[in-house]
């Protein structure tokens, strides 16, 4: 099985976004080319959705066409950069193809409650949307990636069936999208489960077609990374320093942290391109911005110094 | 495989002794009284060593007789409790035997520096000091436990052959260890390391004279629990919180946290005994004594509470 995997830095979106402190548009432009230098090239940069929704997201047309010039013109470190936006319905869409996205992502949920307290909508009027948005992705040449969150639990419905899970990632492949990210959206999923329902996807859409969003609130998101990979997974989503936090437990952990991915991945053979000295330096700047301690546990040890006695 | 776990509580010795603060007798002994509510039924409660060099653990003699009288007395909650001590030198053990104690554990180096650096002399010459320590302990019907320290890597010396780990195992074993705790002393083991360390130590010694200490220094503690479940492996130390720190990284977090371990084995059907609710609330009340947060991930985040929407 391959040795490579690939990290989509989620950071500057899921991670900015479950932020209290909103961030300007040069810190946010200087966080992706932070991150660019560390190697990282599959980046969700902002957000088409209303800033009185999400004031965290607010001006990120402005920023990704930045982003975009920059890549266009060639310059380093930019210019190996593939720069993605989340796109929440058609209006969203209209305002990604102005700004000259090529790369958007949808949301969808496999919880109907949170698909109503999330999207204001039920789970398959969502999928009405998704076909207006895939529409006008295809006439313009847009790769689409779809999320499915809530896949291992809901704080307002408890467990979610396995069944439902396959059949709307199935559903969101048939829609056109290149990958489906399945979301452990409150960090509560084991391993063994993991296993479960990671192998009934890899049997009804091949292990190419998944990614895996973990959170690491129960502090089981590098051995839910471990369980993936083990059925040949090889794309995951992760947040420098796990930057976000978890809005169902206000103090908890949110998304895992990019940095302690990589590391049990390098440290396995894994190879990812990204840099992981250059990641922790980028921890240190943002816990700066950002104005408090990110979680990750790399972030904070760094790596082990041999220093022998003298 | 068995479903069956045992969890070694080590928050009272390995935990507390590298923590600044230094807690009184009086919250020790509730401290294990907690955890004994909370099931735990193995817990190393102190060491005995110079109240000098470890002042966190002065006293420990008083504590250690405190709770074996309870115990022995058939008192709630103390009547189920398997306690044991940490024991240096041939010195200590006569200080153990003298408080009454019936179990008590070695501390070995896979490392010749940190051997050199931590308790004073080379490998072999400990082995020695184990042999006067194992002599006592058989004539008094002791049960005696190895901990074989920084066996995935060393501050001093880089990598640890795994030869020299096995090696030693072995040697542990025949000298009459029940188990051998393997100890990622710097937190820096990852899951592939685990399984190919472990597989040959269950080639060795087989699983049941295995526990595994690891420390989540760089957040690849609870993936390295599961590739030791996979092994068959089921005995693990933990640290109630994450109790600890690391004295190599100073921010950072060392023992892995008895409630994330326990929560990701619940989930997985795995049976410990313990009440995770109980080791929740324990964190919250230690929290206050040691007067710092602890870094358990779901110390922090509790259980996923479900709320139906209104």
């Amino acid at each position: 099985m391959s040795r490579k995997v690939t990290i989509v830095e989620v950071g500057a979106r899921d991670g900015l976004q479950n932020e209290k402190k909103v961030l300007d548009q040069s810190t946010r432009l200087e966080f992706a080319e932070r991150l660019a230098k560390a190697g990282v090239k599959n980046i969700e940069l902002g957000s088409f959705v209303s800033p009185k929704w999400v004031p965290q997201m607010a001006g990120s047309a402005e920023l990704i066409r930045e982003a975009l010039k920059r890549r266009d013109q060639g310059i380093e470190p930019w210019k190996h950069m593939d720069i993605s936006a989340l796109v929440p319905n058609p209006r969203g869409m209209q305002d990604a193809l102005e700004a000259g996205v090529k790369h958007i992502a949808i949301f969808a949920s496999a919880s109907e409650s949170f698909a109503q307290k999330n999207i204001n909508c039920t789970i398959d009027e969502s999928f009405v949307r998704f076909q207006e948005v895939m529409a006008l992705a295809k006439a313009k040449d847009v790769r689409v990636r779809g999320y499915l969150s809530m896949c291992f639990g809901c704080p307002f419905e408890g467990e979610i069936s396995e069944g439902v899970v396959v059949r709307l990632v199935k559903k969101l492949v048939n829609l056109g999208v290149y990958e489906v990210s399945i979301g452990d959206t409150v960090g509560i999923a084991d391993p063994a489960q993991v296993r479960r329902l990671g192998a009934k996807l890899v049997d009804a859409v091949g292990a190419d077609r998944l990614a895996m969003h973990f959170h690491d609130t129960r502090g089981t998101a590098i051995a839910n990374v471990l369980a993936s990979l083990d059925l040949g997974i090889r794309t995951f989503d992760a947040s420098l320093g796990g930057l976000g936090g978890c809005p169902y437990a206000p103090s908890a952990t949110g998304n895992v942290a990019t940095e302690d991915v990589v590391y049990m991945l390098h440290r396995m053979g894994f190879d990812t391109g990204l840099d992981l000295p250059t990641l922790i330096e980028t921890n240190k700047w943002m816990t700066e911005k950002i104005g408090h301690e990110l979680p990750s546990r790399v972030g904070k040890a760094g790596l082990l110094e041999v220093k022998p006695i003298k």
